[in-house]
């Protein structure tokens, strides 16, 4: 099966789960579209969300991608049973992966979720964990700068640690045991969140989760790339600044970004 | 003379600008349209910012505006010429005023410029000094980090102060005695960024110059309002999330926001 994954973000973060991706399916190919030009989608509205979130569907789609994977916890939480239900090929968003892991390690359930604004105002984590267990009691916090920190580089200092505190203070208080990174940047900053909340507490990489999930959806569907298939390519769209994606791609994927191309959606 | 101005911006931090014109003018209309939906406009290129300009003066220019405001570095340094050169009325950005004004303020010949990376990448402010007074020494550092700090409200607290002193440790090294706010949002940040650089440094708030310039520029061709034209009225468009606007402008307008349209500039 030569068909390669499609992969959509708003921008940059989706990299973090393209890299799980790769890390659990090392010989699949992958397409990557970053839609740079309307990065965030996190302080926009559910509309505009869904209305990009289809143009980038469909430039993915363009490439015959055997499953679509929607790396941006905005465009999931606004849109996902709507790509789901108008494409013909998977649709995996990173919502209820990292949902149903949160409520599988939850002994107090007690769950944290953090992401930004748009992803905490939709509702989208809290619904998903309601629906597996209502019993589960469910605490949110909006962390704004934990973005421009991952792409400043700043993961590790004192910036990045008194932000932690600022932020996480108060859902430390709600005694939860699960913590949900609900925002693809942050597992740049996992060392730090994790050192602010303890060890009482397990961090969710949804990106992680949401690997695990594409793995199983292709195993069962017999989708897998088999070794025969020749070697794995990666190409990387954008839709502005190939420049800037490269630079702070490299250090979020964690290896160089070659194959980076600009492209226009609206024409 | 009743006809409005025109201000765009990116986003939200335009409002900074918006608010000196009112100091200075305080009975003139004024007509605001914020992208919010495709903010920021930093990190995009120079083909995108321009195309993204003309549609908001576009948009503008419908409310028969009298002089167009581009609040916004980053369209200001990219496209400034084109949108003088291609409208009828007259333009003023946010670059000039705040180069000119640093160059009458150095003693020492050497300034400095903070600004997202997109305005300090542009050189726009370093031609518009280096064409004044080749023989000033200019200094930049793009602060990243500042725009969320502003929107957060973390104008005072640890964090804001940890993130001037990382950002402004190497240019304050550099005896200058004027630094350029070369973004509308610093202006909020203004009382941490003088605390860092110190009382021999003049900071420059490109807003409260540009809106010298516009007094100056409607006295001259004589389109001041009259006092006789009755009552003011302040628009708001906006291109996505009216209620985010509202809330966090208000913050940066210092008054409550009423009027805030929601517009799509696509159509």
């Amino acid at each position: 099966m030569k068909r390669p994954i499609g992969i959509f973000d708003s921008g940059i973060g989706g990299l973090t789960v393209l890299k799980e991706i790769l890390n659990a399916m090392p010989g699949e190919d992958t397409i990557y579209l970053g839609d740079t030009a309307r990065v965030p989608y996190g302080t926009k509205s559910a509309e505009t969300v869904t209305r990009y979130s289809f143009e980038n569907a469909k430039f993915l789609l363009k490439f015959d991608i055997k499953l679509l994977v929607v790396a941006c916890n905005t465009a999931s939480a606004y849109c996902l049973p709507q790509l789901k239900e108008e494409l013909s090929i998977p649709v995996i968003g990173v919502i209820e992966p990292g949902a149903k892991k949160a409520v599988e390690v939850t002994k107090a359930k007690r769950i944290g979720i953090i992401g930004t604004e748009g992803t905490i105002r939709s509702g989208a984590y809290f619904d998903a964990i309601k629906t597996i267990d209502q019993s589960i009691a469910v605490f949110t916090q909006p962390c704004p700068l934990f973005v421009p920190l991952a792409e400043e580089g700043w993961t590790n200092n004192q910036i990045a640690r008194m932000t932690a505190h600022a932020y996480l203070n108060d859902i430390k208080k709600q005694w939860i045991d699960a913590l949900i990174l609900g925002c693809t940047h942050y597992p740049l900053l996992k060392s730090i969140i994790s050192d602010v909340m303890g060890n009482t507490v397990t961090l969710i990489d949804s990106g992680h989760e949401t690997a695990a999930e594409v793995a199983k959806c292709l195993m069962e569907k017999n989708l897998l790339k088999t070794i025969s298939s020749g070697e794995s390519f990666h190409r990387f769209f954008v839709t502005d600044s190939p420049e800037r994606f490269r630079q702070v791609g490299s250090r979020f994927m964690g290896t160089r970004l070659n194959n980076v191309e600009l492209v226009n959606l609206e024409d």
